[in-house]
This record gives C-alpha cells, sequence and structure tokens, in this order.
C-alpha cells in the first residue's frame, strides 16, 4: 500500500467508522451469532497475492459486523462502559502511524514526557495526592488494564516487604507474605496473587457490611491473627468501586489498619474514581494519602479508547525495584545520567505504545469542563434510573448505587430477573449483565457510555415494564 | 467533537500520517532533545475548556515531533526494528473506532474468532507444528509482547508441574521449581521469573557456544545436577534469535534433554522467528514439534504495528489452568457450553483490544507472497551489508549474521567502535546500537524495516568508511 493509497483507504475508513458510530442505534447491541459463524465466513487459509483494501472492508461489513457486540452503543449497559471518543480514537491512529516504542526515553523522549505530563494533569483532575506527582517521590504510569496495574502493586509491595523476593522467590510458608482484598474485589486480584506467585492460600477475602464494602474491623483482625501466626501481611486492595455493586470500600480506615502492618495499600478504581473529576464525588477518594498506590481506568469512563489504565505510585523506589532489568542493549547515556524514567521499568512488558496521545488528545478536546459535565451528565441518568426502579412496583434496589451502576432484580427473584433480562438482551436494543452478591441473583445497568441520552433510559425503563 | 468533525480531522491527520511517511527521511532518526525539552513546551496544567483539534496537531509539530526517535525511518537500525505498515495502521484504526472488548467470546465473537483464524493462518505461513493449531490440542493468541508471552509459559509451566502453584506459591527451597534460559536470553526472561515469584536463585543461566547459542551438554548438565539435588526442573526457555547477536538456540537438542525432566520448553523467536516466512530459512524452527510454547512478534519484522505478538502452545489445558478465574460478572452460557475460547484465560489482563484485525490487515493486503519477498529483500541487505563489512580493513565481524541483524566492531576496540556509532547516531541519517558479547564491544545493525532499501545500506558503509 503506497503513501497515496494509505490516503484514499485511509479517508475511507474515517467515513466508514463516522457512518458506524452515526448508525450504531440501528444494529442489535449484542451480537446474535452462533459459535464458529464468523470462521465460517472467512477463507481456512491465508491469500497467496496480496488483496486490495476494498475487499477487506467489505468483509468487515459481511463477516465481521455480525460478530460485534457494540460497546459504543447507546444501550450498552454491561459490565463497565469502554470509552472510544472521536479525539481519543484520533490519538491513537497517531501513535499507531508513528510507530514509536517508548521503553526507554532515549527510544522516543516525547512518549515518556508527554505520559509524566498527562499523568501529572489527570492527578490534578482527580485531586489526587502531591506525593502521586512525578515532582514527587512517586509518579504515573499507563498500564493497559487495571489488572496489570494491581499486578505491579503485588509486586512493589512484595519488594518492599523485603527478603527479596526477585532473588528467593515469595516467601511462603510459616512466614509468609499475605494480600488482603473484599470478598468482592475484582477476579484479577486473585489473578495476580496467583501468578505473583503468593499462591491464594495467602489472599485474605474480608468480609463486607451490608453494603458489601470491605470492614475495616475485619481486616484488622486477620492482619492481626496473620501476624501472630508469623505471617506477614504484605498488601491489602481496597476497591473503590467493586465490580459487582461499586461498593466504595472506606480506604481512610483500611490505611489506618494497614499502617500498623507497614503494609503497602493499593486502591482499585477502575471504573469508579473517573467519578472524583466532578469535587462533589472526592468522597470516594477520602483517605488516598494515606496509600501507595491507585488505579483509574480512563478506558472506562473517561471517554478513552482501550487501552489506557492510569497507574500512580507515592513512592516509585519499591516498583523499580520489583520490575527493573538492566541489560546491555538497553545501556544508554539518559538512563545512565538518571536524568529521565524509563516506562519499561514501570510495567510487565518491555515495549509500549505512545499511549499518551489519545488521553492527551482527550483531556484537551473535553476540557476539564467537558469531562465533569460528561461524568454529571452519567450520574444524573443513573439517578433517574435509580428513581424509576424505587417507583417500580415490579423491580426492587437491591446494592445501593453510588457512582453510575443501578443493580436491582425482579420482586419476582431470580427466574423472573433472569427472564428480563435475557428477553431484553434478546431484543437488541440494550444489553444489560447480572452478578450474584450474598446470594442474591441481581440485574446491573452500568450507565457510561458517550452516546447514552435520557431518551435511551427511558426506553429501557419502558422494557422493562413491558417484560415485568 | 462530532461524527462530521471527525470525519474532517481524522482525514486531516491521515494526510498528516502519510505527509510523515513521505519526509520521514527528511528527519534526524534519533530524537535530539535534552531530558525536560517537550515537557518544557507544553502547559503544566489541563486545559479548562475544550480545545480544537487544529491546536493539538500543532503542538505535535511543535513540541512533540522533534522528541520522537523515528522508528519508521530507512535508517533505524537500532534494537529490531518495529512494523508500522499502512493496513497494519488501518486495522489498528478500525479496531479503535469499533472499540469492542474481546475478554469473552460472548463480549464480541468476532475478535475471538478472527484471532483464531489468523494465528492459524500465520502458524500456516510459518510451517509451525500441527498442535499449535486450534483444531488440534493447542491454539494461538496475540499478547501485547514477547514478554507478556514468555511470562505466561513460565505459568503454564508452573501448573503443569503441579504441585498446585496457584494455591501453594511457587515451591522453592530445596525442592524448588528450577528455570533454564542461555546466557544470552532477552532481560525478559529474568524478569518472568521474579514476577511468577520463581526467584533468579532458580534461574540458570546456560553457557553458550562460540557462536553464542546455548549448549545442549551444559543444559543437560544443569538440569540433572538440579534434579539430582532434589530441585525440579520445569522449563526451558530457548532463543531463536538472542537480542544481542541474534544466535539461534538448537531447539531440537534442548527438547530432548528437557524432555528427560518433562520440562516445557518455550520457544523465545520474537524477532526471528518471521525469517521462517520462507523456506529456506526454516532450518531455525528444527525441533519445533518437540516444544510446548512459542512467540513471535509480528510487530517486529512482520509489518504490524505495536502491539501484536503471537504465542502458540501445544496444549491449552496448562495455560488455562494458570490462568483463569471465573467471578459471577463474566458467566455467560456460550462460555460455558464450552464451545468458545475466552481468551481472557490465555493472557494476563482482563480486557483485550480486538488486535487480529490488524494482522488479517497484513497478511490479506501483503499475502504470503509479498510477506516473503519482504524477508528475502531485507536478508539480502543484511548479506551486502555483511560482507561490506568483511571487505573493509576498518571494521570486522563479530558474531555469525543469522538472519537480519549484523554484529561488528572498529578493528581499534570499544573505543574506536563506540566513537563510531556516536558519530553515526548524531549524524541523523542512520541509528545503530551496540551490545557486548563475552567482554567484547559491538555496534548493532538490525535490517528489517519497510522503508529500507539498498541506498541507505550503501549510504551506511559510506558513512562507516568516512568515520572509519
Amino acid at each position: 500500500m503506497t503513501p497515496e493509497e494509505f490516503r484514499t483507504q485511509g479517508k475511507a475508513l474515517v467515513d466508514w467508522i463516522a457512518d458506524y458510530w452515526e448508525t450504531i442505534e440501528e444494529r442489535p447491541v449484542l451480537s446474535q451469532v452462533e459459535p464458529g459463524w464468523v470462521r465460517s465466513q472467512l477463507p481456512e487459509h491465508p491469500p497467496e497475492q496480496g488483496e486490495p483494501f476494498e475487499a477487506m472492508l467489505a468483509d468487515v461489513d459481511r463477516a465481521i459486523m455480525p460478530g460485534i457486540t457494540h460497546w459504543q452503543h447507546p444501550g450498552f449497559h454491561a459490565y463497565f462502559n469502554s470509552g472510544g471518543s472521536a479525539p481519543s480514537v484520533l490519538g491513537d491512529l497517531l501513535s499507531s502511524g508513528l510507530g514509536v516504542q517508548g521503553m526507554l526515553w532515549a527510544t522516543s523522549p516525547a512518549a515518556t514526557e508527554l505520559e509524566t505530563l498527562v499523568l501529572d494533569w489527570l492527578a490534578e483532575l482527580l485531586s489526587l495526592p502531591a506525593a502521586f506527582r512525578s515532582d514527587s517521590t512517586g509518579g504515573g504510569v499507563i498500564q493497559d488494564s487495571a489488572s496489570s496495574a494491581t499486578l505491579v502493586a503485588l509486586l512493589a509491595a512484595r519488594e518492599r516487604a523485603g527478603d527479596d523476593s526477585n532473588a528467593h522467590g515469595v516467601r511462603q510458608g510459616e512466614s509468609g507474605l499475605v494480600v488482603y482484598a473484599s470478598e468482592h474485589a475484582h477476579s484479577s486480584i486473585e489473578k495476580a496473587v496467583r501468578i505473583a506467585g503468593f499462591g491464594t492460600d495467602f489472599l485474605r477475602s474480608i468480609p463486607t457490611d451490608q453494603e458489601h464494602r470491605m470492614r475495616p474491623d475485619a481486616l484488622a483482625e486477620a492482619m492481626a491473627a496473620d501476624a501472630a501466626a508469623g505471617l506477614v501481611p504484605t498488601i491489602v486492595v481496597a476497591s473503590v468501586g467493586t465490580t459487582s455493586t461499586t461498593a466504595i470500600d472506606p480506604v481512610r480506615a483500611i490505611a489506618e489498619v494497614a499502617a500498623e502492618h507497614d503494609a503497602w495499600v493499593h486502591v482499585d478504581a477502575a471504573l469508579a474514581g473517573t467519578a472524583a473529576l466532578v469535587p462533589e464525588h472526592r468522597w470516594i477518594h477520602d483517605g488516598l494519602e494515606l496509600v501507595d498506590s491507585y488505579v483509574v481506568n480512563p478506558h472506562k469512563w473517561m471517554l478513552t479508547t482501550f487501552d489506557a489504565s492510569a497507574f500512580w505510585v507515592a513512592d516509585r523506589a519499591p516498583l523499580i525495584g520489583a520490575l527493573s532489568v538492566l541489560p546491555e542493549y538497553l545501556r544508554n547515556a539518559a538512563s545512565e545520567s538518571g536524568a529521565v524514567i524509563d516506562y519499561r521499568d514501570w510495567q510487565i512488558p518491555l515495549g509500549r505504545r505512545f499511549r499518551a496521545l489519545k488521553l492527551w488528545f482527550v483531556i484537551r478536546s473535553f476540557g476539564a469542563e467537558g469531562l465533569r459535565d460528561m461524568v454529571r451528565r452519567h450520574l444524573d441518568l443513573t439517578d433517574r434510573f435509580d428513581g424509576w426502579v424505587r417507583g417500580s412496583d415490579s423491580y426492587m434496589i437491591t446494592a445501593p448505587t453510588t457512582v453510575n451502576l443501578v443493580c436491582f432484580r425482579h420482586v419476582g427473584g431470580e427466574g423472573e430477573s433472569r427472564r428480563v433480562m435475557e428477553a431484553v438482551n434478546a431484543g437488541g436494543e440494550a444489553y444489560l449483565n447480572h452478578t450474584v452478591v450474598g446470594g442474591e441473583f441481581m440485574v446491573r445497568v452500568s450507565i457510561g457510555g458517550e452516546r447514552t441520552e435520557q431518551r435511551h433510559i427511558d426506553r429501557l425503563c419502558q422494557l422493562l415494564d413491558e417484560l415485568a
């Protein structure tokens, strides 16, 4: 493909994407294909000769699009929403076009310096503690996902706990290192505990209160029991917005308990952290100045296309200690001067994309005001839906609505709730999913799509009424 | 940004990228900025109001581009090249525009099924063993990088070695699990050994022969000694193309040694694996039917923009056993039917981009023939440069040229070699880096850029002559 063909086909693709966004509502949110259908539409063997781009785009329409679940659809309310605003897509395109590796400062200084700047900007917008800023002891970095951010937090905590895990492996047995999280913490915490070699025998699932928040008294008890037994309480993961119900763990009380054991505190605010863009919701971050690391995903509720997970540490030394390996072929004068950041030492992979561009474009395109407006609009829509459920005779709220997620069920219980959810999903206008908390089946409605308007929420209420 | 604005600005950005590619040779390959320069050009605080896209693109030109090291420049010969062909950039743009999450089959069936298909295509193009195909016991998955692929290989091997590391942590001490790699293996192996909690005390650095290849006899000795001591030889990482010199470890002999201990064999062919697109270079994969996992990076030498690392396993069960955690909110009928792949269980993060699109576009745009032509063109250019060094009085080859990397030095030794390398890099026409192997300083010239032609190699020879 020559640069001239790229101009032609690139512009055609830009139009294709704009057409897609403009007509997305006409498509069923949830793909209706059966397993194997997409593959059955495509040749089993790669082509010997090159094909024109038009043929590929035609196949996208014919064979790929029926197999797409439309995360950008205004009726997408499953899981948590995933960002994808136009400026973020353009930032990502620029990143692909430049094609640079930002593993070291030297391999493209702009990729590192813009990332540091944009994460300082975001720390300011979210009113994060001063220690997280790059001019302090800590700093921010873009990870691919909160899963990876949680994993590196565990590794940094392991490093700070001493005993040189990098050399000797994770200490287990009678003096083992222990991880704590609420019983409703995200599955990525268990996954990270496995990956990092702690083992789930050393993961304590802390009970929650009636609003599904970690109980600091139960945490204190568990940590004290472990310490008394000779184990080492190493890290507590607090969830600011659990996945099932967006319960907000009490960060301050948790951090105070953890401090008694010198344990690392990591805050997983992957979805809910974005709410702190508006001052009236900053209560979710109460106590954040006491914690060691924090993650929020702009690729969820902050209009940024996947992947862009923003991770900060209050002290970068244990993070770099855990992750830095320096072979000769990566040595360079800038790194050795100590004057630059090499983000390869802040993450699992060596290679890294120039992801700061899309976050920079998003913040500049919307401005702080535009981002706050977006959050307030979604919070208002969430209130509207929450109010509708509360006023309904057929449905009931099943967990406190803290940010932009409503959990509810049919008054008839699981069978009825599941029937309604499946009917909504089959209808194509909206996509909901479910969870089970404390044995109770509940339907989740996440409201964070850029295109979701009041009329979509009202239509969802109407649908639920009809199906009741 | 409205869809209409996206059309306008997207097309302007497509032109910007095409202009960049067409004029890339006019720029110095290696960024010349000092630490802090890029940040000093940008406001310290985020804007309160949104800004027009034109302002952002103007800032890219003014403040970002001077801080870019041009990985797509025809004179980029440092590290290994990084792909970025036009079709791959368009595939990535489509992925951003669709903005779907492929964590489960159900969350966009096309994302999973196209990935499985494209990795089967690639297995065919590289002539990989049948067990790696999805219709066998194994299958392929796209990881962000070879670092992550190696980490999941270690986790799968840990799982297969038994003793339930997921629950109990990695077994250490007198019956610990041991990892083997050559002394020239990539730094990501040490990093993965640390992350996965083995500890570098349980990493054996196996000596190499005069051509920097792992010595199977030394591996056999190390494994036997460990086994005799009660340790468990768990995984051997063979490098098909070491980072310093692209030495090709003897995979067959290594696998035969490993088999005596039931150890997992992982092949890291991140760069060099692409050479197997051409039959005359398939010798690098001799013995691959005996190994358990394999990784090659299309984002290196296969024209695909970062990130796209292709990873295969011969048996998917231990991989999924190591990485699957199933919370209620991810349960769905398709997953429970067992008829689909959920790629979240094949990788570290939960979320995942639709990366198969770019690889599909690359294979279809170039065709098998076009990909082979590209490899042969680079191998020819490498031969040309290798031959020039051999014919020079001032320079000498320092390691065997196996694929598309030439290692050489000035006959005067390290000081002269470093002086020449730094002068080339300062000149802006080419960018080289160095390594040290067996105490010998050598300059590396990687030849895998899409735009690198004979005239660029000839000019590099001329420059080196002038600087000699």
